[in-house]
């Protein structure tokens, strides 16, 4: 039995604290991370509760197609995947509506990222394509859905990215202490949060490679059998190589000023690939090379944060700044305390320290975006991704109610 | 200056009537046609007005890069165009909005259509997909944009199509004649709509070639010098061919029992050419080639109104159906004239005999469908798509406010 659900309003949210189900897949296309989260209020000041949190892997095959079709797919390729996608979602949110024993009446809406499978900033018409059909999201689950956060951005004349510094803004921003949050995917970035920050105060930027260079190196240097340094182990095993790291650390990348983005075309298998070439001129082991790489890393976010985060937390009137990890760099213990030696702080905090779990924040942060949306409210930020105003994120898909 | 919209209500649409724009690019990508109208009630019982239509031509350059991009784009071409296209049906809003000296401010949604660049309901992954970011639309006009209608269909198990039969239903349902609605574009397709019809009385099928078949053998006969038949001229000059008239009527489609859609694939190219082949064995004039492609063409909507239609006409308890016609077939006398002889109907009406422009009707009829959802409430027509149940269609993007 179906029946209108009413008019499309959302006023209630004003009151009231609502449930949301957040919904990412990432560029590596592992599986589907979904979260459930109460929020309420308004952006700054929001109240957010993680409620649960799952990630749900993508079949290996599935992993491979959607990998291949983002390289070179097909029209009908790309119209299939965008319809296939949209149940995976859709299952990944009712499993964890159900293993969180959720009413799904109640729950306000789900936020979607999808797949992104184009991301074109800085193209002829700057454009970026997410699928993971949002109608097929609502059909199967109910629920409200809110998709394709990127666009209304990108619209605006933004690069459509970053969008997690607006959670992290929200979550962190701390009345007396600047904070640094420092996530370590593949690629390393860097959201500013001077104390007190207000929406125009926010920088984000990428400070170079996060596991990406370390993570290739390994691949090669024990011909694929480790697919990263478990534990740091090779890195705590080896010696700092400086005419290696010097070379590393000449990347043109590193001076640019920021806001700016990086990806595997600057630190992917071609800079991997140099870097063992020269490795192999100067006769290093295996170990010297992966601690080489680590104190690149570290090396790389520590200059970052002391060029370009330094003068302006000082400005803030202050340099105690709190430098907080996330990502599955902040599992490898000699990165941390590379890292830590060289930003030369007291103490490295978690995301965990702060009651919030890492491999949740993701998707945690579209929920937040949705939160926004269904008030009516902006959520990009421009000082970040460089659009010419604030925009409302998302585009809103109404199910019939099912009674 | 922006400020907030606050929150995303919509409430007041249900007292007043108010201004949507409607924007429809064909499969054919030769120019948006955009609408202004003001509609108010609940469907079937709308007030709609069409205030002002434009046609606006595609350049040809853009028209042959959106036909190939439909046929064998790159995922990069397939992002970029969904943008691009997004400014050009921008551009065309704000053009009618100019032109009809409407004040943005009044208008509650532009309902985009888009470009559909892939169809695909018997596909493994049945999907469709449309282009022309909405989100582009929303911020370059500042006006709440609806878009990509067809997706929730088929995501509740319909062909995402037929759509316009719900516009149909509101703008011709008599209390007491029993209408058909005949669209002779390239494909021709019949809306039946049973006096008093309610929405699940309504019955919409492809009857075959419109003037696909006449077009392309006129081509193919003049050398390309002739794109279709000129008033008539030709199809008058000629005699029907009762042998090839006979192989014609003898294709398999019109056998098929409805709902069916057809295309290109089965009266496209290949059909014309074995036409062709047959005619030339019988050494017939290129006049009475022409004449029998008309005939052929009445015919099988004469043949498809009578066996499909009438029956459920006369179950209706009558046999007096009005049968209006709308598209580019009806600029041809020939074909008219052929049609109403087959039919043996005293009278042909026009869609303009009922105070609605043809050319205007199918962005007319997005309209009605974004009117629908602003309410919440469904607009497809499960007894046309085949979905098993209504679905709210769109998906809605609200733009920050201008100030």
């Amino acid at each position: 039995l179906f029946c209108f659900r009413g008019f499309i309003t959302v006023n209630h949210v004003r009151q009231e604290s609502h449930l949301l189900i957040g919904l990412m897949s990432g560029t590596s296309a592992d599986g589907i991370d979904a979260v459930a989260a109460r929020i309420s209020g308004s952006a700054p000041r929001l109240r957010i509760k993680l409620l649960a949190h799952t990630h749900t892997p993508f079949p290996p095959r599935l992993q491979r197609h959607i990998l291949d079709v983002a390289l070179h797919g097909t029209v009908s390729q790309i119209c299939q995947l965008n319809f296939l996608l949209g149940e995976h979602f859709a299952r990944a949110a009712l499993a964890l509506i159900r293993r969180a024993e959720l009413d799904p009446k109640q729950i306000a809406a789900i936020a979607s990222h999808g797949q992104t499978i184009h991301h074109l900033p800085a193209a002829k018409t700057p454009s970026t394509l997410q699928i993971g059909e949002s109608a097929v999201i609502a059909e199967r689950t109910g629920i409200r859905t809110i998709a394709d956060f990127r666009v209304a951005d990108m619209a605006a004349g933004g690069q459509g990215a970053p969008l997690v510094p607006f959670a992290d803004w929200v979550l962190f921003t701390h009345p007396t202490w600047p904070r640094v949050i420092q996530n370590l995917g593949g690629i390393a970035n860097l959201t500013f949060l001077p104390a007190r920050a207000a929406a125009g105060d926010v920088i984000a930027f990428d400070t170079g490679p996060g596991n990406m260079v370390i993570d290739g190196l390994v691949r090669e240097l024990t011909g694929g059998k480790e697919l990263f340094d478990r534990n740091g182990r090779l890195a705590c095993a080896g010696k700092v190589a400086p005419d290696l790291l010097s070379l590393m650390l000449a990347h043109p990348f590193l001076r640019k000023v920021p806001p700016k983005t990086t990806g595997r075309e600057e630190f992917g298998d071609a800079f991997v690939h140099s870097v063992l070439k020269k490795a192999r001129r100067l006769r290093l082991r295996a170990e010297d090379v992966v601690a080489t790489a680590t104190a690149f890393t570290a090396q790389s976010i520590a200059d970052a944060f002391q060029k370009f985060v330094l003068p302006l937390a000082r400005r803030n009137q202050s340099s105690q700044v709190q430098f907080i990890l996330g990502g599955g760099g902040t599992k490898n213990p000699a990165l941390r305390k590379m890292l830590q030696n060289r930003l030369r702080l007291e103490r490295l905090w978690a995301h965990e320290d702060f009651g919030i779990k890492s491999t949740a924040k993701e998707a945690l942060a579209f929920a937040v975006l949705a939160h926004a949306t269904l008030r009516g409210e902006p959520s990009n930020l421009p000082s970040v991704t460089g659009a010419r105003h604030p925009a409302i994120l998302g585009k809103i898909v109404e199910p019939l109610l099912r009674l």
